[in-house]
């Protein structure tokens, strides 16, 4: 299946209900921070996020949208965390998917807020919505999950590490980065919808492992288009990466051999779904998504 | 009961606590991180929103310690909120607890990127935790509680309104920002046990009530007490709000005027107590926490 074809098929409900189930500032004084909320939750995005967790929760149910408030959180969290990434004491990006980001648009104390406040919102959704599908006990785990791919040792320890690691790391390093930064939460995306229903051990223990090679993956062509692509075509600031000096798989590796990485590291994934496969589960979304990985240009 | 001998009955073994449980850094790159979220989280708060907690569970139950993992995660989210509210960008203040300010001994980043992690860890540690102790059903309605509390329509919410509200604002305006900055989270340390434990509908009630008016109650001496004392009793720079041109209850009311506001918000918390009290409940605890709110020095 062509990933364009997929995503269009969930892209307009995913915009939907991340922009609808935002909540509603109960005084005009809070509207601005609404706003700002909105502002960065509206803006184009991929919805890989989303897309990689209805892919997986389709191995094992038909009713997709019983799965939206895992999803929507993770995105909200996801958003978040741009936010607080771009702000002139971390990253200092101006673009963001094509538009200003918050700060530049709403001023730095706005972009603190509202990504502490959509970071805040992401939970209570969870708290609120999960249950009305899910098992009390299993909507805990799947939260702490989640919970956990944010935290010290995942996206928040991936961020410090990611601003504050030499350019002269090795690749153990970057690759440690890597898996922190974007890959705990997208192993999430994988995990949280197995934790729910009723995936075996056999098949949790690959799509872990697959997880963790597809948030690899992900990391490594974002490091690669950083030197390969304009801005204009990835919506955020090109060459970037080199101008700030950052420890990145192409920094350690150079382009060829990140090129090589990039398809091993998916040549292991694509290895953990044929076995997924052969135990009688449909694996197409999760195929597309992984091909769109190796694949895309921005 | 004096307010010193109940703290020192839990002090200890909260602040004990809060240091054990934080996540361990897995990678020597998240080291600092981790010393920055433990930095602030070991600074010689008051802890009031654990004792607040401790003091409605003991309503309901003997053994306390089971409610350890609730006040756990609502004094991180308070050290994270103050972490973020004193970063350049919003209070811009350098002293906190009688210590230099996160991002003053850390930098700005760290500070961020601290904030985040406590915040993320709090969730983790609830659904981790409190179902050792508690249903999961109880438990889930009690995070949620929890992460409204923090969110757009309240903490969020009302740090925004408190940086952005023009100092020439109503008394309606003022006593709205305190009920969401300060107010929401108190009221969960009321409210998170109740709904954990078997709290009837009427007792729920007259919590919910008690737990507004005593939120309100400590911003107002909050406010008193910039304009009344020094900066070396509080452990923060004093005068800071009218420096700052904030609008306060003193900047709407007048010091005296203020003063009895608080008097007057004290006893409608003592009046929902004794109700609460002649139903057969021992609010002693509660009482005391009540009665330091009121005449608090620092």
């Amino acid at each position: 299946m062509n990933f364009d074809l997929f995503s269009n098929q969930f892209r307009a409900e995913i915009d939907a209900y991340l922009i609808k189930h935002l909540p509603v500032a109960t005084s005009p004084y809070c509207e601005i921070l609404s706003e700002a909320m909105r502002y960065s939750v509206r803006a184009k995005g991929k919805r890989v996020r989303p897309l990689l967790c209805i892919a997986s929760y389709a191995l094992f149910e038909k009713n997709l949208y019983k799965i939206s408030p895992y999803w929507a959180a993770i995105e909200w969290i996801h958003t978040y965390s741009l936010i607080h990434d771009d702000l002139p004491a971390l990253d200092n990006d101006d673009y963001r998917r094509g538009e200003l980001t918050n700060h530049k648009k709403f001023g730095d104390s706005t972009a603190i807020l509202a990504g502490d406040t959509l970071n805040a919102f992401a939970f209570e959704h969870l708290c609120e919505e999960l249950p009305l599908h899910f098992s009390p006990d299993k909507c805990l785990k799947a939260i702490s999950l989640l919970a956990k791919a944010c935290g010290l040792n995942g996206m928040g320890g991936g961020q410090f590490m990611d601003i504050s690691a030499e350019r002269n790391g090795t690749d153990a390093d970057v690759l440690f980065i890597h898996s922190a930064k974007t890959g705990a939460i997208l192993q999430s995306c994988v995990l949280g919808p197995a934790i729910l229903t009723n995936c075996n051990d056999a098949v949790y223990k690959l799509l872990s492992n697959f997880g963790q090679s597809i948030g690899l993956l992900f990391q490594i062509v974002d490091d690669i288009l950083d030197v390969t692509e304009s801005s204009e075509i990835l919506g955020k600031t090109a060459n970037k990466d080199i101008l700030q000096g950052k420890l990145t798989v192409v920094s350690v590796y150079g382009l060829d051999r990140a090129r090589e990485l990039a398809k091993n590291t998916y040549k292991n994934a694509q290895n953990d779904l044929s076995k997924i496969g052969n135990m009688g589960y449909d694996t197409e979304f999760l195929k597309t998504i992984l091909d769109y990985f190796l694949e895309r240009t921005y």
